[in-house]
């Protein structure tokens, strides 16, 4: 952390830290794993116009931030201990601050996962956040170990970021609630921290969406040398998705993007262990396909016939 | 990591991983710190025109992006272990890209740091590491152990990246071998781990050169409760910058900033050890004055006679 007019940022985020043995304001945080945990970590930058719009409210963003990389946590079953935060911003702006930090720290509260360090600097707006967790070790939940024969799940509904997405580029016209609750999905995503631990020792594989179903569910059929089935017409959505077309219903959920959701593998002798942590973790979980000993990823109508895969995966860095 | 052209990057990162349980690729690297031991983490954002120039040869950039953030931990006396990279790049540019590997690798590979994870993406150039070391429980060097007494001392020469960047700027003209040295001390500091840990039980406090002599000695005593004497015309200069006028040498070398070298206090009869670990380390070390019961940081001269303090700190945030 520098001198001069960008510390008074470090006032927004300055808090007591009791997780860490030394927090903000030394040379380093000092933290330690307990015995037999393994130390999870994941590191995120987001860009203005690329990670979010000029449009979005602080509050969210500050909540998002942290999000997406909860969201990588929870992915591997970890539980959240602590971040840091580098921060760039062209100048120092009080209102964008004092609400960023309002979201940023109420979701980090949640979760008690605590912010230790970090660095703000002058610059074009850059946000990024390295999350640390702890899991017991060996019992991650990693992308290479789908097993044929497994269930394939996902957690709440996919598609309404992209959706949310698509309005504010002005390809599609939502109504006030529908714009409203799909632009909260895209702009204040829920990790499902929860729901990552509960599945330690019942899902053989996890991943969050990040990236599209299909994008993200790739890594794992090729990490773990499998294919998969994918019942397209049985991904959950919300009412606001529902109302559209089919092929849009389709192309945001296979191919939205931006979800965080968890998609993840389990033997169906799992499966009322699945329902169990899902219920634990108040989230729904909704059966989508199955893996299969076949590689490759092949998607069925809701008449279990294929379709083509024309689907995209939504990419940060498509212009 | 989203898909697309920026997945191009991951393949000038991409290594074995030895030390961390689960490398780059997975939603989380995984590793684990040895019994006893605590954690130190860091992270430092490089904003372009900010924290470097864009006449920084790549590989000296991405020696540099890894260097500050080592310096931290040096100055915690912490052992590197792995360190995250999230990077914005405004367009894939292979020969940045190959040039800026290099040079973090090749430093990685001399501090046996691994890259075990991060983030790439399309935007305005931004460089943030996050790094992490372990350090013996309770062992941490902090700014809070200096006692009135003690001797204060820092390593290497300091300087040379102030003078280098006011070359740049056109406010001096330096040589071409005055100026190809300071621009390697400005463009490629060497983190001074290996003195860091030596420090261990040897010194009080510690706190790396980042800001400025005066601006980084003045968070050590404000965190310890003491003050300082610092003989001015003693702090270690180099060839290049002892050929310049003493108000430059006296500024460069008090509010320079971008040194990272080790500023740190030793009880006198401590003396042998601090000379013994700078050796063990292959690095100079001077002593440039004393820590005080009285408050406040007073600059003597060559005569041990009061300066007044007119130099700012180093501050990346002047305009």
């Amino acid at each position: 952390m520098s001198l001069g007019e960008f510390d008074l940022i470090a006032k927004y985020f300055t808090r007591t830290v009791t997780r860490a043995a030394l927090g903000v304001g030394d040379d380093c945080a000092l933290f330690a794993t307990s015995p037999g945990m393994q130390l999870a970590v994941s590191s995120d930058m987001l860009v203005e116009g690329r990670h979010f719009l000029p449009t979005v409210p602080p509050q969210r963003l500050g909540h998002k931030a942290l999000a997406v990389n909860l969201s990588d946590l929870a992915a591997c079953g970890a539980r959240p201990m602590a971040f840091t935060l580098a921060l760039a911003l062209p100048r120092v702006d009080e209102t964008l601050l004092a609400g960023f930090a309002r979201g940023l720290l109420a979701l980090a509260d949640a979760h008690e996962c605590e912010l230790i360090g970090g660095d703000t600097t002058q610059g074009p707006f850059n946000i990024c956040i390295t999350v640390f967790g702890e899991v017991p070790h060996g019992q991650a939940l990693l992308r290479s170990g789908a097993q044929p024969g497994d269930d394939l799940y996902v957690s709440g509904t996919l598609g309404d970021a992209r959706l949310a997405l698509e309005a504010f580029r002005g390809t599609v016209a939502l109504d006030g609630a529908a714009f409203e609750s799909t632009r909260l999905a895209m702009e204040q995503p829920q990790p499902r921290v929860a729901l990552g631990m509960a599945l330690r020792g019942v899902a053989t594989s996890a991943i969050d969406v990040s990236d599209g179903l299909l994008g993200d569910l790739a890594h794992v059929l090729r990490r773990s040398n499998v294919g998969a089935e994918v019942w397209v017409d049985a991904l959950p959505r919300s009412a606001a998705l529902h109302a559209m077309p089919l092929t849009w219903q389709r192309e945001c959920g296979l191919a939205g993007g931006d979800d965080y959701e968890l998609v993840f593998t389990a033997p169906p002798q799992n499966a009322a262990l699945v329902t169990a942590s899902a219920l634990s973790a108040r989230v729904e979980v909704t059966r989508i396909g199955s893996v299969t000993a076949v590689p490759g990823l092949r998607l069925l109508d809701r008449d279990r016939q294929p379709l083509t895969n024309t689907f995209g995966s939504f990419d940060h860095f498509k212009s």
